[in-house]
């Protein structure tokens, strides 16, 4: 059997509940679908490569200046121009995280530093992740929360982690995807410890259910680092559907909120039933769950056309280990049903 | 004054009649639009990222191997790609091209070798041509008909350059992306003296006017070199909807006949009354005419928010040049009267 690369693979087989794709089970808004359908027309022309209306309407839904701001076609296009901005020379990347940095550095023959997560603390990161940044490391990765561990760094290392890089001169890529789906999410963020050489990686694609439109952005310390971000890569990576329905998204006022506590709801109720079922199911504050189970259990589940995360081809992890998204009661219930059905 | 880096910045000034972007006079097929429209609940989810139904769609409209052909976000996207996977020492870039070549390659670090088109033949590629191609040059890349030139390379040098590439162990990079444009364009592609080392780059974005989505291909003589431009860059690079609205524009059946036409008159009216002007109006096949001007023309047309292509940025090129597109009979004949208007 081929595992996929990442989660959402609908297409090389029939799929009818997805829980690979750590997607907001609420769908994507109404009001961004109605301003996508509304101007299909102005697809027509080139999209504004400096996307200025998006970076607008996200400087002040950030309350971040416009000039350090940066948007992508997804977050993934923007690790890959960082990669290529900076162009480092050796990186600290934890393990098991997102594949992507990994990926985009070794594309451009970086040297990689694993910093691994211990199984033992849930996968927590811990202040020892200080003593392996010196000035031979030119950048780190951290994903917070961590994706497919679902654990957030504590306030206290994030800190001591964004001085650290200052005092070394380590450029410090903070990967905030998920961070909206936290109870409190804004105030776990690196924003409040940023400096020069801080990058915040932020996405459209999981919190607002765009994935198939690609729309990711980046804040950055630096409006040096900001500028040559910029201008790596084509000219009109964004195109103008991403561009409008982000505007879009951003002027929803309660979907955020409600995603956070029904994803809060769910996940409990997700981690309390797998536990029931024997699991080791690991400690998560996103909208994703880590567990381990010693069958072949996205073989079993997709006989019922249900895709669970094979976790196996995560640095750090082995066989054995699978991540779920959380999804609404009713599909969560049919994938426990379902599970309990295979054991 | 700024230069805008390319055409179709309708987003820094007010424009009502954009001439600077070379978009298909008649704009985005309905069928297209229709498809956009009733699919927009399919973008929740990830992108395919292989592309497999356009690429079986594509695989059917060019009658070509499958597994030979790569999508992109544009063929901006597969230009930069193209340059990673092959990781380029030495590219021969004609003068004067479209910018992306050289803004990849520079990238890269790859050393650039200029082969300069003379304007006393009409910015007309010639054999000599094959004098510049030795193992020395990795890649090479010519846009056929050529931007901002509009001019084709004749059969005969595509031909002997193909083969010197094959013998030199160089990459062909033709960029076919304005041949839709062309009368009788298919005979006139490099598809007719393909072999391993040749990659023919095409766009959706030009000839579908389908400039906002993003979407081009490539087709490549060798399935070693696909895979690997596949691989090459983040995961999820197509968007869905520029997946889905390419699949619709390659079932619209007269729409490029149609296109061709009207271009065609278009153009030699345009040309006829630029020259009525005094203008030197280079010989064009595509759906875009080169000409001289000793005016700041796009300055005094921008009075009248009417947008025209400065190419004094080109390399090869310098001030007095611009490029307009050819758009329908109504527009053209607004620019024309403009134009009078300035002179």
């Amino acid at each position: 059997m081929v595992i996929s690369e990442h989660g959402g693979d609908i297409y090389s087989r029939e799929i009818s509940l997805d829980f690979s794709a750590n997607l907001n089970p609420s769908g994507m808004p109404e009001g961004v679908k109605t301003a996508l359908k509304n101007s299909v027309s102005e697809w027509e022309n080139y999209p504004d490569p400096l996307c200025r209306k998006l970076c607008k309407a996200l400087s002040e839904y950030e309350n971040f200046p416009i000039g350090n701001i940066v948007c992508g076609n997804g977050a993934a296009d923007l690790i890959y121009r960082l990669v290529k901005a900076v162009n480092p020379k050796k990186v600290i990347v934890t393990a098991p995280t997102f594949s992507e940095y990994e990926k985009a550095l070794s594309e451009n023959g970086t040297e990689i530093l694993h910093y691994y997560l211990s199984e033992k603390y849930d996968f927590a990161i811990d202040k020892d992740i200080l003593d392996v940044i010196d000035s031979s490391a030119d950048m780190i990765f951290l994903c917070n929360p961590n994706n497919p561990t679902g654990q957030l760094v504590p306030k206290d290392i994030l800190k001591a982690v964004a001085e650290r890089c200052l005092e070394n001169d380590t450029i410090l890529v903070c990967d905030e995807c998920f961070l909206p789906f936290v109870t409190d999410g804004k105030s776990k963020s690196i924003r409040h410890c940023i400096n020069k050489n801080v990058v915040i990686l932020n996405a459209f694609t999981k919190i607002y259910s765009m994935a198939g439109l690609r729309l990711g952005y980046a804040l950055f310390g630096s409006a040096e680092l900001t500028k040559s971000v910029q201008k790596t890569g084509q000219y009109w990576s964004v195109s103008t559907p991403a561009q409008l329905g982000g505007i879009a998204a951003l002027n929803e006022k309660n979907y955020i909120d409600n995603t956070v506590q029904l994803v809060n709801k769910e996940r409990e109720f997700l981690t309390s039933e797998l536990r029931k079922f024997g699991f080791r199911v690991f400690e998560s504050e996103a909208n994703f769950i880590l567990f381990r189970c010693d069958m072949l259990l996205d073989e079993l589940l997709l006989r019922e056309k249900i895709a669970i995360r094979n976790c196996s081809n995560y640095e750090g992890l082995s066989d054995g280990y699978f991540r779920i998204a959380v999804r609404n009661h009713e599909e969560n219930a049919m994938l426990i049903t379902a599970i309990g059905r295979c054991l």
